[in-house]
């Protein structure tokens, strides 16, 4: 490989004061309180920090476009008209209490590099792509990761466009009216062909920090199931239904939730068991509750452990449901995802040529990039977070860390788009 | 006594086709589609019942006014003008999932008397009057009988007008939107000398309709405390935060529930302990909860063992933090209520004249007649309702019973009226 010259300018060109600023920028989008973002996906801010995206592309001379599910993309052209895009990314969506780096990062370190080759004067062979995914959190909308998951499977397309939020809006209507912000972008096809996909990120764990590694090559993301529980009782009065009448949703749901715990228990701690939302109806404190909804979120690195204790959710939910009905969903089944080795290597090597120390990773959280894996060479960069927190309004990292990170990608990008 | 004369009259003009189809009329403000109401209170639903039974007691030319917190009064004058009124009536406020009886019951009886005394042509030397309660049902604003409770203390007002619902808006603000619908009804003053309360409603339990007896002499009215349960823990990734440095809320709140059943159990079923509300905050399904919030709604009818139990409710939660902080405050505490014996006596008294079978019953559910009772001397009239189901959309009760309960009533209060 001849990638030193290549190297150089376009490492020399990554601008890390402009790059944080950057961050500081966008996180005044949806800006919490307490200093996180509240950007959900398909909502106005959503619409607003696509605008800033596409402006500041178009300050650059570059590219911008959108397919039927909202990605956006922007592209610097490669030399050989014909060949596919290579591809970086992440999402701009955040939770309803995010932070500011979760998937920012991803996005605006690509954009760093598009800004840097574009001011370092390098060609490269392939175009090089920077997407921005719509809703990877899956708060608002489930499943998350929907752009990207789209992307690689158009068949979903019509499915998630009636799903709804808890207001009954769909995502196809949310859609819409968040991409009036942009409206003169370009209408892209849905799905094409890439020749690699890298996305940087944060950890949103504890490892690297705790290591003082500032680069992590991601080998795989861990499996993930993702289910709903609703349970149907019997509303009844709080003071004079007798407890060995009702079928009290609640009660059962709790019971079910405090079964599962003793399900899931596990010594090693490599177990991810979360009830992250838990809904009752009618909600009145002095009503029975009919009706209770709780979600769960699994996940493991290993399919073997994934089958065996999903498979118990079911069981254990029936044997704890006091008479009520109960329904159990699966929303979403991911397998353990190993990246494309070529990938990895090419991100261990960058960073040793770079002279930033750098170690082999997993993830524990899922990122689009499991979804790119399915169709083309695919990979991850991940740089550190303070006290691996994330998810979170007090997320964050070092603008030391945000640079490096950006630096690896870079040189990936050049390197990857000249093979 | 001699009430024979004024039993014989207002009895027979007691209408009970009439008073039955005041229930289906009403029921169709707020009306859900399983077939019972929502008309929670200050609503717009709340404002067009009021609408209503202005309209209802305008055609039949008696007096309409309003208090400070809503409290909509009708008036029949009585013979003596300086003589003190006696007061019926209940609510028309429902639960969010309610049914058309239980609050509306104890209104149009009410006002079936009033209607059933005019046409009668019947003479009191007292008024009698019909009140409709604001915010018996307690589950958009609390506390709950926030009409009869201010009422019978004045000093309560201030306090409660400056309460929000879920959304943040105050009991004032949403008052003077419902009471906007009623613009031109007279201004009262908050609370008055009144001689005696009588009160009808459905038993809301399942020992009237299992004996077979249509008229329940209630007796008294057992105690609660409502209290409201805050575990704050921390927001991390559903994904990467390992679960032992986890500070779950929802987690820690599940096993304070868990462990509160245990504490509760009662071989007698006699204790009421209801967990009516639950709500998480974020509430996305791959972000551990960094807020969890529920209601204890506990009942009994002795003061010993409500002070016992519920001082478990604080020590139990806190030893299943998990780490979390909890706030546990007590909302309410309403001792267990007798009923005036002379009232309850009364009751027996009419039922028996008319031939109608009566017992004796413990009130299962909190009602105004409670706070009434620390002013004037006070009862109630239960009548059956279907399988005892109550704040459920398929509440129901039968004409015949709705009836024989508003001839009661109507003895009761004629009789009480000439006291």
């Amino acid at each position: 490989m001849s990638t030193t010259i290549h190297t150089t300018g376009v490492t020399v060109a990554i601008d890390a004061r402009r790059l944080w600023e950057r961050h500081m920028t966008m996180a005044q989008i949806g800006a919490t309180p307490k200093g996180g973002v509240n950007r959900q996906a398909f909502s106005p801010e959503d619409g607003r920090a696509r605008q800033l995206l596409v402006a500041w592309a178009r300050e650059l001379g570059l590219t911008v476009s959108l397919d039927a599910v909202g990605n956006l993309y922007v592209r610097r052209e490669g030399s050989d008209p014909t060949a596919a895009p290579v591809l970086t990314g992440s999402h701009l969506d955040s939770q309803p209490t995010g932070g500011k780096f979760d998937g920012a990062y991803g996005v605006l370190a690509g954009f760093e590099v598009l800004e840097a080759i574009q001011h370092g004067g390098v060609t490269t062979r392939r175009p090089v792509e920077l997407v921005c995914w719509s809703n990877e959190e899956g708060s608002r909308f489930q499943p998350g990761c929907m752009g990207s998951s789209v992307f690689t499977d158009k068949r979903q397309l019509s499915e998630f466009l009636t799903d709804t939020d808890k207001d009954g809006i769909t995502v196809g209507a949310a859609l819409q009216a968040t991409l009036a912000a942009t409206p003169d972008v370009a209408q892209r096809a849905l799905g094409f062909e890439v020749a690699a996909y890298l996305e940087a990120h944060i950890e949103q764990g504890p490892i690297l920090e705790a290591a003082g590694i500032p680069i992590g090559a991601v080998t795989g993301v861990q499996g993930s199931r993702r289910y709903t529980v609703e349970v149907l009782g019997e509303e009844a009065h709080a003071g004079t239904a007798p407890l060995k009448t009702r079928k009290d949703a609640l009660k059962a749901a709790v019971a079910m939730i405090h079964a599962l715990e003793a399900t899931m228990a596990d010594e090693t701690d490599t177990v991810r068991f979360t009830v992250g939302r838990f809904d009752v109806a009618p909600g009145s404190p002095n009503t029975v509750p009919s009706r209770a909804f709780f979600t769960i979120d699994f996940r493991h690195p290993e399919q073997e452990v994934i089958n065996r204790l999903t498979g118990q959710i079911e069981p254990v939910c029936r044997a704890h449901a006091r008479g009520c009905d109960v329904i159990v969903t699966r929303l979403s089944d991911v397998a353990p995802t190993p990246f494309d080795r070529a990938i990895i290597q090419t991100v261990r090597q960058h960073a040793g040529r770079l002279g930033l120390q750098h170690m082999d990773i997993l993830s524990g959280a899922g990122h689009d990039a499991m979804y790119m894996a399915t169709v083309c060479p695919s990979g991850m960069i991940f740089i550190p977070c303070t006290k691996g927190i994330s998810h979170n309004e007090t997320e964050n990292t070092r603008p030391e860390d945000v640079a490096a990170g950006a630096r690896v990608l870079a040189e990936c990008m050049v390197d990857l788009a000249n093979r």
